[in-house]
């Protein structure tokens, strides 16, 4: 069966940054599926119409169309349930879901403010007036006061991080002795800004490092193929 | 079989305020268990030594001592699978973890800040100089510096609860359908505050608002019978 996905592509097509995209594509390894890529540009709306969404990741499966990565992180567990398990029942689910909007709502907005100008630097040519509008309308300030500096940013950050490392001295992951869809909604912000910043976020010493490595060496290595931003 | 509960327990008996205790109180009551309450204060340390613990919850189960709240809920958990689930398997158990922790390092310290000196009026005399000691240690600061005007701190951590309102958008409660552990370390933190501050700490048009009240009617209003502090 042929499986597509339309991921998010900065100005240069190999560079993936969204953090919802990495979500999935960590997902669809895990369940041990093949896919195709489609990159995909913000200001791209009619080319994904087709699934009635404005954004990516946008799920082909066969027959079935899937937008929003939660939608389709679910539908993953339900159409693949001999592949290893991604929530590990209701109840995981149910918790996974905190987690998600956790990253979404906690950390997304702090990198947001760390990488911003980095982001706007990297999007493609095409996508950059979206992306302005989008986001200041959004953060109702123009992106340049939105940024912060690493030194003001990154304490705060590591201080957000606290019940991750808390969680990690006990288990390897957030889903225990594997990695489960909680760990990938984490790990995709982490790719966000690998892909698009060459700010430090985690030092090597911190126990959130190694568990990215070990997310980052997962599946043969297949995230750490994402090659850093350079500054 | 009995049962016993080492409780924290104010200056009036039946102001039961630890946090870690309440989520255990849930959880017997989740699992339809019954128990006698032992009144303990911080000050006796003597009186919990056998549990090789300096902190409650300290439960005996028959012949089984446990101490640390996450230790007893796994213990009522593995004791007693036939009862509802308290974690809804490894997963469930894994994404639980860092939710407790979540409200450890996040939720805590802030609410800490807002009711601390409500907290040293309200605890055992005998108490106060461990209490002041022991805090005043934690946080390198006095009690009276620490404390944190409404005004000042409960935007922050309404703000703070931004995911849990996220999510409580999609289901009843943090498990999902159900209430599960994750829920009771989160009631918890507001039990705490019930049995000793006035402080409103959330509004009645807040989602996280109608989830606690759907906490405190559970199980016939168990946990309603904690009687609000008065200012």
């Amino acid at each position: 069966m042929s499986r597509t996905l339309y991921d998010l592509a900065a100005a240069r097509d190999d560079v993936r940054f969204s953090p919802y995209c990495w979500r999935i594509k960590m997902a669809l390894k895990h369940k041990g599926l093949d896919w195709r890529e489609v990159p995909w540009r913000f200001t791209e709306k009619n080319v994904i119409a087709f699934a009635d969404s404005m954004t990516v990741p946008v799920l082909v499966d066969g027959d079935t169309v899937v937008a929003d990565s939660w939608n389709i992180a679910r539908h993953l567990e339900a159409h693949y349930p001999q592949a290893p398990t991604l929530f590990g029942g209701a109840q995981g689910e149910a918790h996974a879901l905190f987690i998600k909007f956790w990253c979404e709502q906690t950390l997304n907005p702090q990198i947001l403010r760390l990488i911003v100008m980095d982001l706007y630097a990297r999007i493609h040519p095409q996508d950059k007036a979206y992306f302005r509008a989008n986001r200041e309308a959004r953060f109702r300030t123009t992106l340049e006061a939105l940024v912060v500096a690493p030194d003001q940013g990154l304490p705060a950050l590591r201080a957000s991080l606290a019940p991750v490392r808390a969680a990690l001295e006990k288990q390897p992951f957030l889903g225990g002795e594997r990695a489960s869809f909680a760990d990938y909604c984490l790990f995709g912000v982490f790719q966000w800004a690998r892909a698009m910043s060459p700010i430090t976020l985690l030092e090597p010493d911190d126990r959130v490092y190694a568990w990215r490595e070990r997310l980052l060496g997962a599946f043969d290595g297949f995230a750490s193929t994402l090659a850093p931003a350079r500054a």
